[in-house]
C-alpha cells in the first residue's frame, strides 16, 4: 500500500463536484454557502456533535443519512449563521433548504444532508439561502477549490487535502475540506468537515473508518474545549474508481482516511483563533488509552499550559498541576516531562539546568510536549493544541458585534 | 443573630497574632513570609487540594494537622516558591520549617502547618526559609495587615475581611486572609485561605463547618479552571471570646465562617489574573444540585463565554452551548437565558430586540447570568468568575521569566 498526496480537496475523489459562492449571508459579501454533490447517490456515513443542544441542521441531516439508509447525493452548507437555538422556524429553514437542494439535482430531498456554522441563536434568512442553493448548483464543478472557502467564519486559511491510496486491487482517492477555528473541542464529532472517497464501500464500513479515524484525528484536537452545537462530520464514498473496498481492504481505506483526516483536523489547530503554535502532547505510562486522553486534553486546555506556550516559558509545573487534576491515574515520583525532548522533570526531581534550552525550542511554531504519567501502563495518546493568545481574546469579544 | 463587619482580617478574632517580612524569597524585595499564630492551641480544621499531584507543605500539614489532632498554634506560610514537585528536599525543607517555626513559638512542631505558593518545581531555599520564620516570629502582632500582603503572588491587592457574630448566647468574631489570581479553580481547598474566630468550637464541629462554607464559597469561585498543586484552606478557633458552639450555635458560626469567606472568594475572583469583571453565574431549574454546579463551572470556565462577557457582547448561544456539553440534563426548548435580568432567550426562541440593552449591561463591572436549565427540577447553583482578557495571556506568559 502507498499514500500519496494529490492535488484538491473535497474533489480531489472521482464522482464528485463542488462549489463555493456568496450568497449574501456573510456580511461582509465573502464566500457562505457551499455545495457537495455526488454524480450518483454516494455511500454516506457521518458523525454529529454530542452537545444536547443540536442546531437545526444537525437535526435534519441526522435524519436524512436515517431515512436515506446511509445513501447521499449532496451536502449543502453554509457559514455565517449557526442556525442553532432557533427553534420550529430554523428547522423549517433547514427542511427547505434540502428540498430546494434536491429539486436543484433532481434527487429525493432524503439524499441531501445540510450543514450549517456561525453565530448561535440567529436565524437563517430563507430567501437568501434558498437562493444561495441555486447559484451553487450552477456552480458546481470538477474544482473543489471555493467549496473549502464557502465553509470558512474565523478560519484564516481555507482547509482541504486530498490522497491518493495505491493497493493491490486497485487504485481510490480520498479528498476533504474543514473550518475550525474556534468552538473546538469535538465530541464525537468535529465542527465541520467533509470527506469524500471514490472507493466503492458500503455505508457500514465507511461508518466504522469513519469513527475509528474521527478517534485519532478530529477528536483529538482541542482549541478552546468548546464542543459545537453543530460540529458534523461526514464521509461520502462515490466507488467511482475501481477499488472495492471489503474486510481485507478495510486498513487502506482506515489510511487513505486518516491521512487527509489528520492533515484537516492539525490544519484546524494551527489555524485555531489567535493562535501561533501547534503543540503535540504525547502522554505515555498511562493505566489506560482513556487515561491518556483525559490527561493530555487536560493539559491541551489549560489555559497556563496554552499561555506558558506562547510566552515561551518551559514552565512544566503547569503540565504536572494539569495531569494531577484531570482524573488520570499520575504518579509523580515516576512521571517524567520532556519538551522538544529536553528533560525537565523525571522521577520527582526537576532538571533546572536544561530549561534554557527548552526556552528556546519553546520559541519555535511547532511544539512537542512529552508526558509519562509514571504508572508503567501501556496507555499512549496524542493530542493537538495550539497556544492562547491576546489575540484569541480579541477575536472572541468582537466575533458578534 | 447580627452579622457586622469589622475592621482587620486574620487578627480581626481575639487570640491571634500574625505578621509579614520580607525574607527574600521574592527577588523584588516584597513581603513573602507570613505567620498566624494562636496565643494557646486552637481548634484547627483545613481542607487541602484534591490535585493527585501535593505539594511538599501540604503533605507535612496534612500529617501534622492529623498529629497533633486538629490543634494547632501557627501556620507558616511563604509565597515566591510553590515547594512543588521538590522531591524528598522539598519534604525535608517544608519539616525544617515547622519544626523552626515551633521551636521560635515554643511549641510542638507537629502544631504548625506549612503552606506555600509560586512556582511550581523550584526548590525552597532552606536557609532564607528558616531565617523568614525567626523575622516573622519576631514581628508577629495584633495588626495582621502585613499578613494579607506576605501570601500575594500575581495578586493586586491584599485580601482580608472580618465579622463580629451577635448571638443571644455570646459574642465573637471571624477573620480571614487569602490569595488568589491564578490557577484557581479549587477543588474542595482554594489556592491559599487563612481563617479564624474567637469561638469556642471544637476540631470536629469546626471542620463540618468549614467544609459546608467552602463549597458554596471557594468552592464556587473560578478563574481559571485550574486547581493548584498547593490549595489550602485553614481555620483556626481560639476560643478567646465568650461564645461557645454547640448544635444550636452551629448555624451562627457557619453564618460568621461564610461571611468571611464569601467575600474573600469573590475578591479572589474580582482580583483573577488580568480580570476586569465579576460575573456571578446563577443556575436554576437544574435536575440536580451537582447539575446545577456541573453547568454553571462549564459557563464560568468556557473561554468563549468568559471573552464575550469581556467584550461585552450578549452573545447567549455560547452560555446555551456550554451548557450542552456540560453533562447536566439541559431541555432546550424550556431552557431560559437572562443577562442582568434583560431576557435574551426563552423556550427554544431567541429575544434578539433584547441584546442591545443587555450589551450595555455587560460594560459594567459585575454581571449577573442567570441560566435556567428547563428540565423542572429543584437543583440552583451560584458560581462566580472573572472575564477573560489579554491581560491573563500577558501575565501568564510573562510569569516565571
Amino acid at each position: 500500500m502507498r499514500i500519496l498526496a494529490i492535488p484538491g480537496g473535497i474533489t480531489a475523489a472521482a464522482g464528485f463536484r463542488a462549489s463555493g459562492v456568496a450568497a449574501g449571508i456573510k456580511r461582509s459579501g465573502a464566500l457562505d454557502v457551499t455545495l457537495i454533490a455526488a454524480d450518483q447517490a454516494a455511500s454516506a456515513a457521518a458523525l454529529f456533535t454530542t452537545n444536547q443542544v443540536q442546531a437545526a441542521p444537525v437535526q435534519v441531516s441526522r435524519a436524512n443519512l436515517a431515512a436515506s439508509r446511509g445513501h447521499v447525493r449532496a451536502v449543502i452548507v453554509n457559514s455565517g449563521c449557526a442556525n442553532a437555538c432557533t427553534g420550529s422556524q430554523g428547522l423549517e429553514t433547514a427542511r427547505a433548504t434540502v428540498a430546494e437542494t434536491g429539486a436543484a439535482l433532481g434527487c429525493p430531498s432524503e439524499q441531501v444532508l445540510v450543514s450549517s456554522t456561525g453565530v448561535i441563536g440567529v436565524h437563517l434568512d430563507r430567501k437568501t439561502m434558498l437562493a444561495g442553493v441555486h447559484s451553487a448548483a450552477a456552480a458546481l464543478s470538477r474544482d473543489g477549490a471555493s467549496a473549502a472557502r464557502g465553509i470558512m467564519t474565523t478560519d484564516l486559511a481555507p482547509k482541504e487535502h486530498g490522497v491518493q491510496v495505491e493497493t493491490p486491487k486497485g487504485v481510490f482517492r480520498v479528498g476533504g475540506i474543514a473550518k475550525g477555528a474556534g468552538m473546538i473541542e469535538p465530541m464525537l464529532a468535529t465542527m465541520l468537515a467533509f470527506m469524500t472517497t471514490d472507493a466503492k464501500v458500503e455505508p457500514a464500513l465507511l461508518d466504522r473508518a469513519l469513527r475509528e479515524v474521527a478517534g485519532r484525528t478530529f477528536n483529538a484536537i482541542t482549541v478552546d474545549g468548546e464542543c459545537s452545537t453543530n460540529d458534523m462530520l461526514v464521509g461520502l464514498a462515490s466507488g467511482a474508481s475501481d477499488a472495492t473496498i471489503g474486510e481485507a481492504e478495510y486498513p487502506a481505506l482506515v489510511a487513505g482516511l486518516e491521512a487527509v483526516a489528520r492533515t484537516l483536523a492539525i490544519a484546524i489547530v494551527r489555524g485555531g483563533e489567535g493562535a501561533t503554535k501547534l503543540v503535540e502532547i504525547h502522554v505515555t505510562g498511562a493505566a489506560s488509552k482513556e487515561d491518556a486522553m483525559r490527561a493530555a486534553k487536560t493539559m491541551a486546555n489549560s489555559p497556563l499550559v496554552k499561555t506558558a506556550v506562547h510566552g515561551a516559558d518551559p514552565n512544566w509545573g503547569r503540565l504536572v498541576a494539569a495531569s494531577g487534576r484531570s482524573g488520570a491515574r499520575f504518579l509523580i515520583d515516576r512521571a517524567l516531562v520532556e519538551v522538544g525532548g529536553v528533560l525537565l522533570f523525571q522521577n520527582g526531581q526537576p532538571y533546572d539546568d536544561n530549561a534554557p534550552e527548552a526556552a528556546k525550542l519553546l520559541e519555535r511554531d511547532e511544539i512537542e510536549i512529552h508526558v509519562d504519567l509514571g504508572t508503567g501502563g501501556a496507555g499512549e495518546a496524542t493530542v493537538w493544541t495550539c497556544d492562547l493568545s491576546a489575540e484569541y481574546v480579541r477575536i472572541n469579544g468582537e466575533y458578534r458585534t
